[in-house]
């Protein structure tokens, strides 16, 4: 017998595009799933790039205006995968639609873009899902359970850095990420919201936070954008412009629990190049994980015998380890690709089955809260409430 | 315009045969290939399993005798994924039927059917491919780059092991891959066979021989394989019965260059899952590289000023990197199936362009050379040469 | 011809007398110097311990007030390695005394104390020093070099971690390092001090700070501490009493070069033994050192040639390396007490010298200011100016 | 109580004479002996030498002739620290004289010599000890522990290397370790001694081996050596001259407890600068440790809990670790020098207790068979039986 079909929409087909389309391509290769997805749109506004796209990625068919999908009855799901600024728009209007809304993090640009798009798909009683995918890592989802297991105890600390250093030269141009109106923020919006989530899904809700967030080259060469377009009304490619973005966004916070928290994304940082790297210590035990050896944890259990303790590195490929059944023998490692796949086999599972995905547009706008929360700190340099 | 077809029949759908699929099934959305690979037919002999499978796996149709798929004159390659032991009768008479041919490593499972698997792709002109898969690892292919360039300067040393623990237990049955009639050899063909193609690849042919080969646990209970069948006629589930493969493997080895060799290959070292590495010291510099961290090498370089040298792992991640342009920004990484899908995106291009794709059965049959002589070394208790 | 002497008064003997102990003892035997260091006293309040510590340590005598050293013309250094509390009454004394003075970190146990302990030394001409024995770790003493070369262009981060975890056991008792009285503050002044002197010593001075220190076990029960005295009048062994210091102390800062910095220190990160680590980010390159391999250090070189580059692990062994000539030779590694034995040689050198040795009081007074900001960060929950 | 002395000769006061010196010197302050070792006689040929060396070093006089201090009634133990031609018949003298021999590794040039100096030793009623000084690490003492405690299991695999660089410009000279006169082999005997008395040590007693050694630069200029001689009459300063000794030995054996092992020894593998590694695989479990981190060792524990299993790093350096009760704090490293700390601690304590150290003059001559046999193996190109 047939599955029921899930008819998906993309909005998007830059990086991020690429990685939801690679995932709803393998996704049922991997995954034994109760529905079948169907890549039926792409969309993005340049039909020539957008049909080679949609081609290339194997979608059936494009278009050029978000809402010819939203007006296609066929079309169960949205995923929005474009720039920050149009998140909100969209989100909203695909809600309306009736549609489930996917979404890339952070759900919006601004805390105010991210309530309304959490109260858009509560209204319309809608599925949402937001594409925290470093989740979805087996290693990561093993900690969670490890977590939940006890296995780490009480938890006192987490320490987390996100270190990228692409921008570090300084006739690196200003594209898009680097512009508030299109990005939002800079490093604390595109690397700080993975931390923030990891900590939340890990560690629990943070209760206050300290932060400061600093543009290290104030001013880079204009360039042209995906879109052609250099950013501002009669601006010149190559002319100096003032980047509105932060480098580095850094806090402290405390955690309801207790738990004591540092958090550092940068993309100034020399040799990193997608270093997303936290450790957790608890009572019982302590752990690490960084998505640059993603298949890996390193696991320190105090209760192990006096003298034989030690970090010890677990390769999360066994077959009874989280998302790895479908996969490949021990030893034989996955990649970042498969952190999407994984997302969407749970996002789909969740809608056949009813429930919610997680993370949801919940976890989007609690993220955005922690996200805003330490802009403010910046501002007023000091501690902010959540 | 449209590409030109290449069309594609694969026999055998186990573990070999899920991965062949996966990287025909994705190698055109991550290379821009002059041709167009086409999921004709997936064969094997028992009905129900290969039509699920041949679904699952993205295939068109399905056979159940490998000859029906030599008749076919629409299939352009014959990809050979079954156990070794039937190889060389699919290999030559695909090569007779004018199929260029694919194949599982090791080739054959004697250096007579290597022979004669050679020899048929020779006679009928066909190509022929090979799936040393380990040589498509972005990283192992830097560091040919490397030795290429004269980084590492004259070679000394090549220094492999390739360690698994999946059959310590005593209990663990007498699967197909631990009897020599349907394997051939036992970590020497599996897991030698790698190490013998890597050190081919990056340092050159080997002279002479001094090896061992040992069988750690000399009885385990009999267990039906995937054909249903105990492997010997009237025999009882569960009851022992002799391992006829090796469990280790090692030699010594000189090379034609002069640069000295170790290889060990088990499947008795506890706690090592699929730790494919080795180290390569030459004059100049040396290289370190291990499968379970797939994305990295290490290089030391003498040239480096004084003081300031050491072993720097580099990720080999970035565009400019073997294979990596059309996968991920640098420092996402990815995975074993990766390796598949570079080999076929090579092989696939090799054709269109009617050359010879690399590794072929050429590299086979030396392949083989070598497990044959370490064979006969054991035997003898001295060294052999090549 | 004879070497002129300079006589050593040491007091206390618990760990860091032991360490400064065997510095004493074994720097002439790996370092020529200009002077010969003569251990002549050994001080103590308790008779029959600082005897047999004296003979089992190697000193020539013990005595058991501090002033009696000062009143022996023959001593030319008094060298205070007591608990925080009685640093500053000794080292003012023994400046007065006419006697240089060596101190163990922090200086004082306060900014007063440090500043009296400063303005003592000065005001009696005599030389000072500070047991910031990290600074010496050949490693960091290299780290120190290549920045000053320039290697790492301009620091972006500073990122250092000093994490330990032994008292996370609720029981374990009220030692006198938890005893705020006696030692000032908990990690903050016996780790994070070690931080803030890496920090200064290779990035520059802090400009300002916003930090929390945290006390995650509130009571402990008392013990007798080395004196034998539970700490309060009246106090009953094994009650609950308070823990009047910090577990853990963080905080965020801006150097005054633009670099941003995090530090945090703590005895609750199970697992990290000795765990002292930091990451320096420039435009030209990292570093990252680590205590518990105190021998190496990585260094990213983002001059390496392009696709070549990656963090390299130098061992810092070579005899071309700080401190090394005198020790073995490449790859056979000393360990912590040889960051004692630099330092006095260091030490012993600059007054030979007629120099002041590095680091001084004002290192350890700058030092203390750090210290004092954060706590005041801590309390006002806002930056403060250093 | 004063305690019984133990006076000590020593002859050879380089490399080896320089670590033996420091752990008299030291072993009293770190372990509590039951006697108490006198520093008395350093013994060279050079008069003005030996007399600077041994104030520098620590020694109350000097002799310039071997056999002054065997004609000492004093001396009690007789440390021959001098290069491989000169040991036995040192120690025949010294053990005819009446003293302990303690003896550097390996203990004869030849398996001829070694064996009369066992025999010597045997016959005298001696005490005797040979300086394996890396059985003596901690971690190498705590892999001995566990692997007594059965935690390792059954032991499959022995793999070893010990890998350095330091003669691969073919313009280094021809040192006394390079002329077979002097050493008696090259990286054979100087590394591969070390690996084999830690597989004795660890694994067994081996059965049989192939081997082959090999001389990479086959001429090197001649240099005068420590005694200004330059090794041939009539040899000139810089003119080339045959390297006599192996720059690379390796061998495949078998222990008799079942287990296979592989050693390599080379100088030629750049970046490797004392890289005296090995790993071991059981049943029950693996561990590695190698020198260059000497204070740790990973253990892989197959009884940990599935999904959870994996190699741990254990830092040996807690006090219930063997050796480090009496040094530092844990994660608060030691270096190369205590090897030779702990082994004249344990070597003392014997004495005084009337038992003989280990390891012995047995221990040096079973490792001189195994290297015997590996050459006599290289000659025949075959497997020789021990």
């Amino acid at each position: 017998m047939a599955k029921k079909q899930l008819k998906i929409a993309l909005i998007g087909y830059q990086f991020m595009g690429k990685a939801h389309s690679n995932a709803y391509r393998q996704v049922a290769k991997f995954f034994d799933l109760p529905v079948e997805p169907v890549m039926k749109t792409l969309c993005g506004r340049n039909e020539e790039r957008v049909r080679a796209a949609a081609e290339h990625l194997g979608w059936q068919g494009y278009a050029t205006d978000y809402r010819q999908v939203l007006d296609d009855p066929e079309i169960d799901i949205v995923d929005i995968a474009t720039p920050g600024s149009s998140h909100c728009e969209i989100a909203v209007a695909a809600a309306k639609a009736g549609k489930h809304v996917f979404c890339e993090k952070p759900i919006g640009n601004t805390l105010d873009e991210a309530r309304r798009m959490l109260e858009a798909v509560k209204a319309a009683g809608v599925k949402h899902a937001v594409f925290h995918n470093y989740r979805k890592a087996p290693a990561v989802a093993l900690i969670k359970r490890m977590i939940d297991e006890g296995r780490l105890g009480t938890i006192y600390h987490w320490r987390a850095v996100y270190l990228q250093d692409w921008i570090i030269d300084p006739n690196f141009p200003l594209v898009w990420r680097l512009d508030k109106e299109v990005a939002g923020s800079g490093s604390h919006g595109d690397l700080g919201a993975h931390l923030i989530d990891l900590a939340r899904f890990l560690v629990g809700e943070i209760e206050e936070v300290s932060g400061l967030m600093h543009t290290f080259i104030k001013k880079r060469p204009r360039s042209a954008g995906a879109d052609g377009k250099l950013g501002a009304a009669g601006a010149v490619e190559g002319e100096l412009a003032d980047v509105t973005v932060d480098d580095a966004s850094l806090f402290l916070a405390r955690f309801r629990n207790g738990a004591l928290g540092t958090f550092e994304a940068t993309r100034f940082a020399q040799g990193r190049k997608n270093h997303n790297k936290f450790e957790i210590n608890g009572s019982k035990g302590s752990v690490v994980w960084c998505m640059e050896r993603m298949n890996e944890l390193e696991f320190y259990d105090a209760t192990d015998p006096e003298g034989l303790q030690g970090f010890r590195t677990i390769q999360a490929t066994e077959n009874s380890h989280p998302y790895m059944e479908g996969y490949w023998p021990v030893g034989h490692i996955i990649g970042y690709e498969h952190t999407f796949i994984n997302l969407v086999a749970d996002a789909l599972r969740a809608i056949a089955e009813d429930r919610n995905p997680s993370p949801d547009f919940v976890d989007g706008y609690e993220n955005q809260r922690v996200l805003d929360a330490v802009e403010r700190s910046h501002d007023s340099k000091s501690w902010v409430a959540l």
